[in-house]
């Protein structure tokens, strides 16, 4: 395993990230809930421009990509066609002494969900608790979906699930989609939303969550066209986490064997990156060929198939599906961020973002809280505001506030000074050079619209 | 009631919303569930323009406005002291001769949650389904957050539910957000986000759902600032809704009387639309007093009061809540924006939606299929796609494509033509006024850039 080239542990990324505003615990204030986080200011600001970005490079970019926003709770069917009631799951073990619950596998030590390897395995394991020896009941199978019911009454017809992947509505939808968009192979629907898996041991911070956001796109394709298409996307979404800043030596791929693959894809590749856990897991990548439309049609009974009318052909699209969860990607972004540098004898902590993912993009600060000065930097304010988020701060020294800006990450800092009372201009820092550039207030939006443009 | 001043019936609204890619039934292939709608591609990109909108407005205009984005499963704890588990809900009764079961405050045609009243006024009343008399159950109370378990163990201890409203997340990070960002008070914090509530009878569209998305703003402020604050953010709610082109002759306000407030709320305000089906809530306004922050403070055992450092003061702060849902809004915008007129001896059908919101901003549509134009038409694409949504269309007569853009609202068409090959310009065709305007490619982006700013 590499040497991470990130300059934070898990711990310091954990505490920096609460006493700076990006994460908090979900319900801290009630001791918190397991696998649950909350995204402070600027992390609510930072995940945004990783979605922005997402959706402008993947959708926006490609006349052939159009989005969906389906909902978390769909008829169960769906989950059924696609297999996740049947195989969404993880298997799991009781100590019959100590009665604490656990993954099967990870007590086993071998990573698999065949519940008679398992047993045979765990027969000459002691208890990770309480230490007691052929104390396991058998292992079984745990469903990962959250469940829940809809309507009045709470019986087996009323049962539903929180999505476990975005992925189901997008199938569920393909064929409204394609009849009113008019769209022809190949061509991908691409959606954002909350993702759901009641993971029985959640962790890392917010590698492993019980709720995650997911950018999911599925590629319809003709069969013939689904090598090219699954190396096209590859390519765009190694492009895509390298434009929002990750570095290239922090990056891999992984490509799965036979044996890590779903036994329906044909390809699947991972984009990894250097954790301080080790390179893990960021994207997936994976030619699903035609088995989540012909499962649909299966189960729904509607026929799914295209008809390429320049071929006269008919047949199931295979996909090609690029995942990513959000949250991972904030992570991997705050710690490829993070920087530390001597200046003037005193350290300086930056988060490097590129401009176009910054959680704030400039920070108006009069130089004092004066009402002269204050009344002319809530102008500024004004001024720019409004496009993009921007942080008015009068409190503490200028020192002090440049600091605090750099561990947010804001490019560029805005000081209303006494002479900007005479000479209509402001002090412009950036902060990466800490050059400072005096600039008119008049042109001053033009000058951050031109700065600020991807 | 007013006659609505809008030309679509719920019927039409909800086959439109359809036929042209808004709105699809979610799992309509396996037959639907109630309560629940997906957005197509253009009900998506419109629904993400107007929480863009909101968000710009309320958030990054004001200085004093900050964004979380908190998780849908809290600790439950959460939700007891927030008062949701014990009084969300609503009164149900099942008939014992059909086993049908209804809302029982709507079979009964009062407007009640108290089960005595009810039971009372029941007893005359027939079965809506099946006519028979004295054939109900007590009334009883039925939990309108959905159920669910965390955690590999189904017990009690491990229940928890969806959010109903995305506040309470706001309230349960005030204290972190408060203290990272160094606010004073007043200071809000907004959030967009899904909730969800078990509705009995979810319905009208996508009017009341049983998952929807709202935007809510908590702002924070001292108990004297509370009633100017409360006019405040009425009037920049009802100056919002307009900004995104709701009618001012479909807008009201409609203030609570006493008996239809929470008892908490010292005053409240809808701002009502003018739907198909009356004047009905669109927008509530509230000043919640310090029952929020006072009863997690009680149930968390932690302390939530703010020490204005100005006047010695120490108290709890008083909470003004704008709360809207982005389905409504949709709905509400798709009315007030469908237009029909005559043109030519033929109708035409088109969406007037300001540009800000238009789920699609231009469409590239080269006049006939030919390699030499739609070389030349995708490269336009490229151009000017990117920054925001471009559609790209060859297929069938530029009339037929012109009618499709303006069925959804899409300001400018592009038409690139033979002589686009020699002069390098396109033919720049406004949505309102149908004026088509020559214009050279490489200053279409500056052409449009200038025409969609806000």
């Amino acid at each position: 395993m590499n040497e991470s080239k990130n300059k934070l542990s898990m711990e310091e990324l954990t505490s920096y990230a609460k006493r700076r505003g990006f994460v908090f615990q979900a319900s801290e204030l009630y001791g918190g809930i397991g696998g649950f986080w909350d995204l402070g200011p600027y992390g609510a600001e930072l995940a945004d421009n990783i979605k922005s970005s997402w959706w402008k490079f993947f959708v926006y970019k490609n006349a052939n990509v159009v989005g969906v926003n389906t909902t978390i709770i769909q008829n169960p069917k769906l989950w059924k066609a696609s297999g996740h009631i049947d195989t969404f799951v993880d298997p799991m073990v009781d100590c019959k002494e100590c009665k604490h619950r656990f993954r099967a596998d990870h007590v086993a030590g071998i990573d698999t969900n065949d519940l008679k390897k398992l047993d045979e395995k765990l027969k000459e394991t002691a208890c990770p608790n309480c230490g007691a020896k052929h104390s396991f009941t058998p292992a079984r199978t745990f469903q990962m979906m959250f469940k829940t019911y809809v309507g009045p009454i709470e019986d087996d017809a009323n049962v539903a699930y929180l999505r476990p992947e975005t992925a189901g509505g997008i199938f569920a939808q393909y064929e409204n989609v394609r009849e009113t968009t008019r769209k022809k192979l190949p061509f991908g629907i691409a959606q954002i939303g909350k993702a759901f898996r009641n993971e029985i041991t959640p962790g890392d911070f917010i590698f492993r969550l019980r709720e995650l956001t997911q950018m999911e796109l599925e590629v319809f394709v003709h069969p013939k066209q689904a090598k090219d298409q699954y190396a096209e996307w590859k390519q765009k979404c190694m492009d895509w986490v390298q434009s929002i800043g990750l570095s290239k030596e922090n990056l891999q791929y992984h490509d799965h064997a036979d044996d890590e693959r779903a036994h329906y894809a044909e390809a699947s590749v991972d984009i990894q990156y250097n954790y301080p856990f080790g390179f893990k897991e960021l994207y997936g990548i994976a030619n699903r060929t035609d088995y989540d439309l012909s499962a649909h049609a299966k189960e729904s009974g509607k026929d799914l198939t295209y008809f390429d009318e320049a071929t006269g052909e008919r047949f199931i699209p295979y996909v090609i599906e690029p995942s990513v969860g959000v949250e991972r990607l904030l992570m991997a972004v705050m710690l490829d961020a993070y920087d530390e540098e001597e200046v003037g004898g005193e350290k300086r902590v930056v988060m490097r973002f590129k401009n176009e993912i910054a959680p704030v993009k400039a920070a108006v600060l009069p130089l004092s809280k004066k009402p002269e000065l204050s009344g002319l930097a809530k102008d500024v304010f004004a001024e720019i505001a409004g496009d993009y988020n921007v942080e008015y701060d009068e409190t503490q020294s200028i020192g002090k506030r440049y600091r605090r800006q750099d561990e947010i990450g804001t490019p560029f800092c805005i000081t209303v000074d006494f002479d900007s009372l005479e000479d209509k201009a402001v002090t412009v820092r950036e902060r990466d050079t800490m050059k400072q550039e005096r600039i008119k207030i008049e042109e001053l939006k033009a000058y951050l619209d031109e700065k600020l443009k991807p």
